[in-house]
């Protein structure tokens, strides 16, 4: 152990960004298993003061030396500073939890998603382990307790993805937009009308405020975006499952933090919407939200700020008793980014500490 | 004929309402095929003048009488008043055009969407045929298209329905809620906060600004909503495909006009990217809108106002040569109701003609 407390000693690289506020949030209230937490930034963060665990602590720069007596380091960068630093964490010992896209497709970096395959962390050859994207975090731990029931064969998704999705910029053009249709009853019902009004698009490729964009991430092969071959990809990689059948569109809409998907997921064996009920709300990071006719089903505003992923309108498919429908909601800063990487690097201090 | 002219004797019924005003400026715009124009509405409506092909006319009240002379009737009212009044209308000879739920589902009422089923017009054994409710209308055309060619075999859609499709109150409430969370830019980030401001619910199960709303019509068997089950019975009546396999989640947005849906359709052949846009661009009533390169894609706030059918993001699905996704918007209140029972009325008028 880094520390002399018994306890590892824990980086957070990024601490000063979106994801490292939330990652912070979580180490003061989750219980405790570090000894010291050191906080990394940019050397413009550097000597900043931040509070963890109720302490005050100071940011260090990003350096090899920061690693020094580092167990786990967990990163919540930008891709390419995960990529030119996670190594280095790992040449000093420690193991590296990134949240970025950097080593999600790398085929000897794991991807973990705690509630699912957290016996996949232990296997890590480069010492660094992946989480996946915030879309396929908002829905893989409610498939991934159905597939372990009846075995999944294909899974079509649409999903409402929120401003945040997009960073702080995202949420202040949708916040601006806001403000200049909010007032104007007369917008939205003819063609071009908002896009004249709500001005600075931001990060998006079209007006947010009232109105839904059916782009998100960018472009890859075949008109395809990197949101839904990610959402792929990664379903393939948590599951274990490389030849799944998997077909997304990813949508941005005007909503602040939570993202939604529509899934209708296909199995090998016959479903029953009672059992799937029953198995999502016993499944640990799922909350079922199920009852309809009392207005009960999940929405991003209700789920915002939570941890778990909500689950509802659980249906057998009319047509194939072995395919389901259902909705799901999740928040995208926290399990779909800090909650993610804070849990596996707790089953790695888990490791360590045993 | 009814009239002295020639031409067929047109009743709008529901001329007051939000639907019939659309039908309204529809007849004023598009080329004339009727003799008289008779305009009905309540009891309480009237005496009240309304402009129709540049001329005022006055709205006469609802009457067993009022159809008398009259070729076709359209009905733009609410199901309980279609039920009742489209017969009143054919025993007065008439033939009935009805945008209601009423007959959609009746075995000897022909659903018809004149891009798709035309040549049902003609066998109306009781004298009524209907148009699809405005969910299926936002995506049948486009469906139907890549149908002739490929042969549908599934369905897996997730809607983004526009406030409008719940009425003027939606509307209404629609933009009150915006007002309340415009300015607040610590909202959205916590559970519970937009449901604690939006204030009025109004038609809607949960706050629709800053959200998305998994829930539209009414609930059925199964955990379906009325929504759901009309898409797949819809569809499969006005594609003559009984047995069509449809899964459907419909989720109502915050967009004031324009209803969106992603789409994953599996065919008997295989499909090509590029051959399924070009049938998309030539066939009547669609509008491709495809190139994601430069933020070319159909949403909403383009498409609020328009006549056609807008298709984008069409692409070859990774894991099945056989299917498609794609994404498609279009006026509910446009296509979604008044335009296509306009289009069905001028069919009937075209055959009372020839």
């Amino acid at each position: 152990m880094g520390s002399g407390s018994g306890l590892p000693t824990l980086a957070v690289v990024g601490a000063t960004g979106a994801v490292g506020s939330v990652l912070l949030d979580l180490l003061s209230t989750r219980r405790n298993v570090y000894g010291e937490v050191r906080l990394v930034g940019s050397e413009r963060s550097a000597g900043r003061g931040l509070q963890v665990r109720g302490d005050r602590a100071e940011t260090l720069a990003l350096s090899p030396e920061v690693f020094s007596g580092v167990d786990v380091a967990m990163f919540a960068v930008p891709d390419e500073v995960a990529a030119a630093w996670a190594p280095v964490a790992v040449e000093h010992g420690a193991a590296a939890v990134d949240a970025s896209q950097a080593f999600r497709a790398v085929q000897d970096v794991p991807l973990v998603v705690p509630e699912v395959n957290p016996e996949r962390v232990r296997d890590r050859p480069r010492g660094i382990v992946a989480g996946p994207g915030c879309a396929t975090l908002s829905m893989i731990v409610a498939v991934g307790a159905l597939h372990a029931r009846y075995g999944l064969r294909e899974l079509v998704i649409a999903s409402y993805q929120a401003a945040s999705g997009a960073g702080r910029h995202g949420v202040d053009t949708l916040y601006a937009q806001l403000e200049k249709v909010g007032g104007d009853r007369a917008l939205g019902n003819r063609s071009g009308d908002v896009r004249g009004v709500v001005g600075d698009l931001g990060p998006f490729p079209a007006p947010l405020a009232l109105n839904v964009i059916p782009w998100t991430g960018t472009g890859v092969d075949g008109g395809w975006t990197s949101d839904e071959t990610g959402l792929r990809d990664e379903t393939r990689k948590v599951l274990g499952l490389p030849g799944l059948k998997v077909s997304a569109t990813c949508v941005r809409v005007p909503v602040i933090t939570g993202h939604s998907m529509a899934v209708h997921a296909a199995f090998a064996e016959r479903t029953d919407q009672r059992e799937a009920q029953e198995i999502l709300a016993r499944s640990p990071g799922v909350v079922l939200c199920d009852s309809p006719e009392t207005h009960e089903f999940p929405t991003p505003s209700d789920v915002a700020g939570t941890d778990p992923t909500w689950a509802g309108r659980v249906r057998r498919s009319l047509d194939d008793p072995r395919a389901l429908d259902l909705f799901l909601s999740g928040d995208n800063l926290r399990k779909g980014a800090a909650l993610n990487t804070v849990q596996i690097a707790e089953l790695i201090a888990a490791e360590l500490t045993a």
